[in-house]
């Protein structure tokens, strides 16, 4: 039985080097990144059989996603292709205290966005598989994909797989009220959520005194198994402490916070859902190991240029058993 | 009075370094250009006073295009500005015999083809001008600019300016009856028709026996008092040979073909009609100084990185005058 | 009525990437700058209308400077050009801590420093302009500079406008016994002083118990009506706290420091006094909205690339109010 | 049934950007190629199931190959890993007139190189593929491939296969004397031999008066279905004329030569093998239209940075048509 | 009299950049180095007359690494070369907190592992020079290093030399025991000893209660006169505090610790060698002092890209006396 | 008996990759050279034994070039190091046809340009030297260093040393007047005149009927042993062919031309001196071998990138042989 498949867009991230505004730029370092492929190739990379669903441009820009798709080992044989349709796009550029760095999207009109749901077969493309995941940035993107998710959430939910969600809330692409409208119709079909304090105030209008309430006020609203709420302090935008917590069957789980310097910001979410569901699916169930194991995965991604995580399962481990660390091996 | 105002859309280009293809890319080269902004750049550039007309999105992207087209001093201070369409990009790989090269349009729903055409208030804009330059790439966008092109267009006629205006052919924008319905009654505010054999015959089925007999053709069926057909001989996708015609009250003008070793294929076009409109406008409509103003500065623009003609009035004059040439000057 | 106009020097800044130390460099990163070109872009990227008086050499070397200055709008129209003299260089090399980076000046000759101070016509240069900007750079260039700095502030005086000087002792150029002779007599004309404690007390004697006693003792001596202390705790080479203040009419203006991780050391000075002229003539002299300008614009100015400021008025304002900071807008 | 399975070594290439010389290089690009990988990327990317057999050491390096031959479509999970060997590199410094190339390998002790023989179960690993590539460098590396290489290509023949060999001699690795004395033995498993003019006199002996008759007498002497010779006019170190001959049953299949701008030497030869086999595999033993599909795709070939050929099945196609070539598409 | 000859393995260190994972890189940035070379390269940019042996393989490798060597001003026309061996290689890729960094040694068959240790003829070699530096890096490399550098050391003591020896235990070399059998006997040769207190544990089991006793327990057991300890306190895998200490005649030897920013990780130790070799030498056995210039030049290394200290004796001195540090140099 | 020793100004030059213009660089290459500092590399690159005398100064700039001579194994140590002078600078742009490339010195003022020719006390330094070699350059600076090289010239014939003497006439740095007034007296000191056709009748008004006759001209009016003859067909800006000529005892030698990709346009003429001044010095001053190495010397060179040429004597010899060539060494 295979592990993991996951739903959703992939763009091409330009970003200027070493710092530069967008404004400045000579030049655009491209790379390939969608939070829901960040998750099948993190996992990937750590050891599950994975596989990823989008609808991509028949041209060298599509091409090119498929490429860095098969280059990680996550199967994409199954990717819709349009004749006529765009990619999506974003340009970020990095900050550096007390500049927040900025995000453009371009994603308007891309291929996925103007997907036809119908062209999906979900009990046929999720057969074969344990788990699927999906996020809250899928359904933003236009009426079709939110479509598609419910669609794909719920086929999931039929054929006894365990689902996680991440609600990923983006500004830039709908409202609060658009977010919650939309999302937490879906929560029905959730086992894993992944998402943060801030998430569950401003989307599901869920504030507790603390941590611990907060997320089970969150698990017991929606019936969901497991809530894992990232956190991080943010010393500076280059420097943070990630410590990402999870409740399950009324215990907090905590995890030793683990300093960062960052090298890239994107995507360290997605690698916690990555490690997190690689010892989910792997150790039984553990959610702790899960925490332990998204954690280490996040904390290790910040410091990976580019959206996806580079892990592998001996770094992951290492940074666990405190092997890992500020030495260099020789 | 000030020379010479243009107006179409403006994109960021996009190319992988060194003769990579997009599909392996891992950055891109950014630069701006669009055919009517090249045109009044490589303009001003030789001394005529320049403006520019479009739309832009109101974000880091837009300001870069304004940046640029500023840096090259040509008046962009009332250019529209929207909130909330995206800039057209375009993505370009360099060939190398006998691959030919490749380009991606990524322009549909940028902020120029979604413009008002009643936000374009041309009477006022053209005033203070003495010529107009459009091309056949604005209308093809959409309806709108189509409008907008031609509403130009007329102004610029009642206000006695002259208009230029380049076919500019792009059958990824749109078929080749398209173009025609839409372009041939443009013709009649046509004074110099910038084009080419190929076109002539495509888009209007012009085709004589000969280069005198088919521009004359066309000058005569839409009454234009000048015709310049752009034409170089390939000897491949890195060596041309320029040699562009013009022909004006009966007569052809030739003139010397000019080697050439190309840095950058896109812009040689733009850059004729930039040297061919200087040397109209300041040399009392003489068109063949304008041909021979304009071959040099066609093959020296292939000689430059980026959309823009970077050349000086001394440079373009140097190489009609045969001073410029093989030697490096120390 | 326009807003500002500066006068000084603009070179072109030599840079190894990556830390590299000028000794190792096979390639330099260029960029350009010049403390009174910093300010009047800085302010321009704000909203003031502004222009840049200087003398540059008639090559291409001048032509990117022009361009550059053009491309932020900055009105360089009435710059003087040399057929003969060179442009000043910089070279500079990124420090680390412990090693306090390095810096070649290699702008002796330079077509600024060789000015004929009578070809500059101050009244007329000045008429239509509130304020005028120059600094302790400019004279100690050659007696020429000196000359037409005074003659500037002078005239600028006689027309009615403010004016502001940033004392910018360089070593490198002058000894402080130099400064001091050339500079006192310029103070009369002095609205705005920009200085540091440090240069109070080397250039002008100035040593007081406190920050206020120091800036009120400089106020009176020369009857300055503001004068900017510019400071910051140093952490290291790459974090540093800003924290300038101001003194104005008896009353000493504190503002909570911003911690910054430097991308770029050169320019956050110059920055300040963009952002503080801009409030300044905005906003009614006022000289706490003008200290906490300065203070956000100088910040940011460090995180970014080159010698310009590249804040935008959003961008300086939002860091104002809090909104800025650590998160990416995303 | 899957098309083609390949086996050889793999290395990573180290060449200094922009023709800089080896000895000058303060960096270095990396490609990875090998030409039995690059005959099976290549036919990939025109449509053939492809498999890749190597063995690589089990590290950062090795795990970038890997990833770089799945990021192209190439089955590579039946890869052996070495826990101690090296991954074998080379280095190249690119041509220009009259400066022919240089080439370092530094391959000695690779994980492939020091392969058990008997760990390669070659009845199982060829099962269910119709063809099998490899080629005359792998039996060069030692006693081990060579056994490994003929033991798989007696195999290959045992399973019914059709097998190509390429002699790809490389003096930097043995004789000439070493190399016939290996090979010869090899070719009586040999359907399709690629080779070239100069290889079939130095290694084999075979030196006739013309064209045919050197290959007639290269396919009657070993019992080969197919001779394809190799060849290509060198007009200057970047500049070719390519043009290919094929011999089968008696008749010389030539083409028309192809005039290349080359943009990296490495991996024509492999390219054409590529386009060969697709077409011989896919239209029924055609050799005719081997010759062209195996001709347009090293031409294109010379245009792509790397090893491997990065063509699609449209564009080979449409070389051969006649409607690639000197054109940019717009 | 000369000043210091060193003996050891000089590699090419590949790293990608801007914190790439070496699994990414698509490019390598080239430094040369190798840990006696480095120090010799340290000591002679401080003033020392240095030279220093190795064998390198004739090629344009080769080449590169003589080429840096002499770029440096060190002595290297009494190197050995090998028509047939290679270059040690070494992968690194750097850190960033939790991330540790890695490291890819490539450097077995080296053309130093495999040198005839009866091809030096030391005391021939060492003439004219007052030092002699080595480590335990070399005598990991083949028996035949160990015995060269066993013979090295034991001329040098015959001639009256001064020697120095560093630890530098790899574990990628080899194991602790097998360390100890080697290093152990070659303490005798020892006159300083440049070690840390995890080495002076691991390998040669010296673990006392605090650094003076574990320092003097490793100077008595094998009568050295000075032991130096180099040790940092790691704040991050990018920011450590420097602060090494030295041991001699009974007196353990502090000084304050250097806050350190790192740009590159490699080559801090042998930096500090080269500094305390400097004073050492030319300070008249200074142990004070040789700690203040070793701790300056190594935290001064940290700043500098690549293998070599790049410092000045200028800076170093600079730095000792207070007037390095935050500040640029304007 | 050491061979040759050189005496001029070197330059850090600055150019723009990839065929930018100066006015669009963002970065600048940086790459050190000097007319007679390039023959000197040369030279000892192919075997001869030289050395280099110029003044400097003592900044990060006079260290770069420093190093970057020794790294090719000249001789430096007697360089003059200035405390306040600049280092002569140049930018070049690489033209492409039709554009030929530009040029903009930046040396005024240079360390070298304002030597106190009674700091050189040439017996001295010309000691156990062979051969002096120096430009027209160099006197073209300033009087001081015209005095120099004339002291120079006289003391080596003094010193029965033989001495060449390369025109290099620079049209930006004198008129041809001041040209021949200065140089015409040097010519009695000259035993071997490099020189070109344009220069013979430009500087010193020889123009002959033929080759032949025009070299012969110059040999007895000035009785020169060897003049040396560069020329080059230019069939475009990136491609000629090299075929200079040498006349000797009343011969004229030549040699088959080679046809050059250029890479680099400066330094082949320097290239053409080493060459033909090493086989002149080792060869028994055999013109038609001197010949011969000077034009694949110099053909090699346009082939590497920056001021030096990077050839080793096997790539000469082969090339002279007809080994070198088209072909990649495999």
């Amino acid at each position: 039985m295979k592990d993991l498949i996951s739903f959703g867009e992939v763009m091409i991230r330009l970003s200027p080097p070493g710092y530069q505004r967008i404004e400045q730029a000579d030049s655009f370092e491209a790379h390939v990144g969608g939070t829901e492929l960040n998750v099948a190739i993190g996992a990937a990379r750590l050891g599950l059989t994975a596989e990823y669903i989008t609808r991509l441009p028949k041209n060298s820009l599509g091409y090119m996603v498929r490429n860095r798709i098969r280059e990680q080992g996550v199967d994409c044989s199954r990717i819709l292709w349009s004749d006529s349709d765009r990619l999506g796009l974003y340009f970020v550029e990095e900050g550096s205290n007390p500049r927040g760095g900025d995000l453009i999207y371009d994603r308007a009109y891309s291929a996925l966005s103007r997907i036809d749901p119908d062209s999906l077969h979900w009990p046929e493309l999720l057969m074969g598989y344990r788990h699927f995941h999906c996020t809250g940035i899928t359904p933003a993107l236009s009426p079709d994909t939110a479509q598609a998710t419910r669609e794909a959430m719920a086929a999931a939910k039929d054929a006894g797989m365990t689902v996680s969600f991440d609600v990923n809330y983006r500004a830039k692409l709908w409202t609060e009220d658009e977010a919650r409208r939309c999302l937490e119709p879906l929560m029905e079909y959730v086992d894993i959520l992944f998402s943060s304090v801030g998430e569950l105030r401003q989307i599901f209008g869920i504030e507790k005194g603390n941590l611990e309430e907060t997320a089970s006020a969150a698990a017991n609203r929606y019936n969901i198994g497991v809530v894992a709420l990232m956190r991080s302090e943010k010393h500076s935008v280059r420097r943070i402490s990630w410590r990402a917590v999870a409740f399950h069957a009324g215990t907090l789980f905590e995890d030793i916070p683990i300093e960062v310097e960052i090298v890239d910001r994107i995507g360290g979410g997605d690698a916690f859902a990555a490690g997190f569901l690689y010892a989910y699916l792997r150790k039984d169930q553990d959610v702790a190991a899960a925490l332990q194991y998204g954690n280490a995965t996040a904390a290790l991604k910040y410091t990976h240029r580019g959206d996806f995580s580079w892990s592998t399962l001996d770094e992951v481990e290492g940074l666990i058993e405190g092997k890992g660390g500020l030495a260099m091996k020789r």
